[in-house]
């Protein structure tokens, strides 16, 4: 037998024990039964992922998996593509919305180049998981093979390593792609045997006769590549490489036993292959929020997914998790220091 | 001519330069235009009414206004009335939601307490501000005299300018008080023309033929007091003194210059009637969070609000304004911190 592949690990079986725990100590607690709603369900599903009675998000690590796309060739976003590559620099000089947050939350940043066309202009600081120089372009040929893709997923997998060796209570896991919203479109289509212009947004800020380009370009490609359902061929047809990293990391923090809060548009597309693949993820993952990206509200209903937050956010970069954090630890912190009914000597309902 | 009474005093008028500048810088972060959504809504707003180019929420003044109400008389609450009393000890002893929030955020928490049946087991650290032990049933007489309202609203007057003194940036008004969704519903249904039916709920927790009961009692005292759309007439029929106090205090806070981040039902019911009263006031009042109580959506709508959460909150004491604080501060540190395209050598959309 051959050692499994990092995406094929177990994955952990949550705690039912401590889950029932903390709804007994949510009953007890001196609030109307339910009055705090969705943090309430946060801190006991936080208890039983954590497999404990105080659950904490402490340690936060964010990876944003950057690579550049072949399909730009199309004129399919409203940024060049050397973006890319300039962002990588942002994110680790400190200027990108991502990089303020993690400040904010004192979360580890980690920035991955999985390939750029043009190289960042700071090396320093940037974690090197060169695949290529971007993908092949999707609208005409594979984005990427078999042996490209294994190599970004177990990149992500290497990420979910490291957030285990930091011991993470929560992973966030970001991207940066010029083009990317095309390739997390046609993919999560593919997936969903959804048409092109269900998927199809505007990204960074197309106009309405650039997301009808963009919507004939996916349409194309999911035709080229024929029906592809099976998560992995899909993936490697239709996806990018930071999209697979984050499916790798994704798997690997469940196998690890870290909680994943996803992003938005991009982060769902590999969020929805991850658990096409394993579908026991989905008890790793929670939803940050509903993205302005038209898209997304399909992917959620595919997950079943309850976002948390609905802000009209659409910038990527892992930035709608990283805003969704202090919501996760309100919730912690209610639930770990609240006085119940008998600590205070408050009478209880009906009594 | 008489000196104004508190909530006569003139409102600050938002800065429009600092708005301007705020719409300006944003356009040149290196983000796509608008991608940060409510979040860039809320830096800009926050800077024209802090009236300066870095807005902050790093002084949080959270108020919380307790009180008894003699409408329990009628046997319209879930829980027994001595828990105004007892959950006024467990503010100021650490216990209840508000005060775990309020440490989360290094907020300051004051608990006014403005007269209650039972009187709290503790009275360190408790403000007092004793208006009567109780209001009287608003379903057989008037809940409070002017004298009383007029206590009242100046206590809330008095907690804005401690906050004022504090140099908060932002001010939370929290309010507890066993059967105050009866008397908020019914003032709610007077200011607006609605029915009963419209605007009553379950509260901490009635049942259906509780809230059928709880009902027919804000019917009964709607006729009993007539059409009375006047703000403060309506206020002193049908309020109660935490109520009014929160209406001191957002006026107070608006005359001193500093925004008020509103929270649930109750409290957005004082907001109603304070906007009613001083239509101005409304520039500087941001609402929280959608709550679950079933009348909070109709309050929200005819105040033209879009809350920030809606996380099925119905617990009061301020708490999903506390929950909801954290995006301010991410909306704040995003538009200070983040680097414009020039500053990080990014190009900017379309080349």
């Amino acid at each position: 037998m051959s050692t499994p592949l990092p995406w094929q690990q177990p994955i952990t079986t949550p705690s039912d024990s401590h889950r029932q725990a903390a709804l007994h100590r949510q009953a007890q607690l001196t609030k109307p039964a339910g009055s705090l709603g969705e943090l309430e369900t946060l801190a006991v599903t936080l208890a039983g992922l954590q497999a404990c009675d105080q659950p904490r998000i402490e340690h936060v690590s964010i990876a944003v998996f950057a690579a550049d796309h072949g399909v730009c060739e199309e004129g399919i976003s409203a940024f060049p593509q050397a973006v890319t590559g300039q962002m990588i620099a942002n994110f680790v000089t400190g200027g990108a919305a991502i990089s303020v947050l993690a400040r904010q939350l004192g979360a580890d940043l980690e920035v991955i180049n999985l390939g750029t066309v043009t190289p960042p202009p700071i090396e320093e600081g940037v974690i090197d998981e060169h695949v290529a120089p971007g993908t092949a372009n999707l609208a005409r040929q594979p984005a990427m093979t078999d042996t490209q893709l294994h190599a970004a997923l177990a990149a992500g997998d290497r990420a979910a390593q490291r957030a285990a060796n930091r011991q993470a209570d929560l992973f966030i896991g970001g991207e940066m792609g010029i083009g990317n919203t095309t390739s997390a479109a046609a993919l999560a289509c593919a997936l969903l045997g959804e048409d092109a212009a269900k998927l199809a947004g505007p990204g960074t800020g197309l106009d309405p006769a650039g997301v009808a380009h963009k919507t004939q370009v996916i349409a194309q490609a999911l035709v080229r590549h024929g029906d592809q359902r099976e998560p992995l061929a899909a993936l490697a047809s239709l996806g990018g490489f930071e999209i697979a990293a984050l499916v790798g990391a994704f798997i690997g923090c469940a196998v690890r036993g870290i909680p994943v809060l996803v992003d938005g548009f991009i982060v769902t597309t590999a969020a929805l292959v991850a658990c096409q693949l394993r579908p026991e993820l989905s008890d790793w993952l929670l939803f940050a929020h509903q993205s302005r990206e038209p898209g997304h509200q399909r992917l959620l209903q595919a997950l079943d997914a309850k976002p948390l937050l609905d802000l009209s956010l659409r910038l990527g970069e892992g930035s709608g998790a990283a805003v969704a954090v202090p919501l996760l630890q309100s919730a912690c912190a209610l639930h770990n220091q609240m006085a119940t009914f008998a600590d205070a000597s408050v009478s209880n309902q009906n009594g």
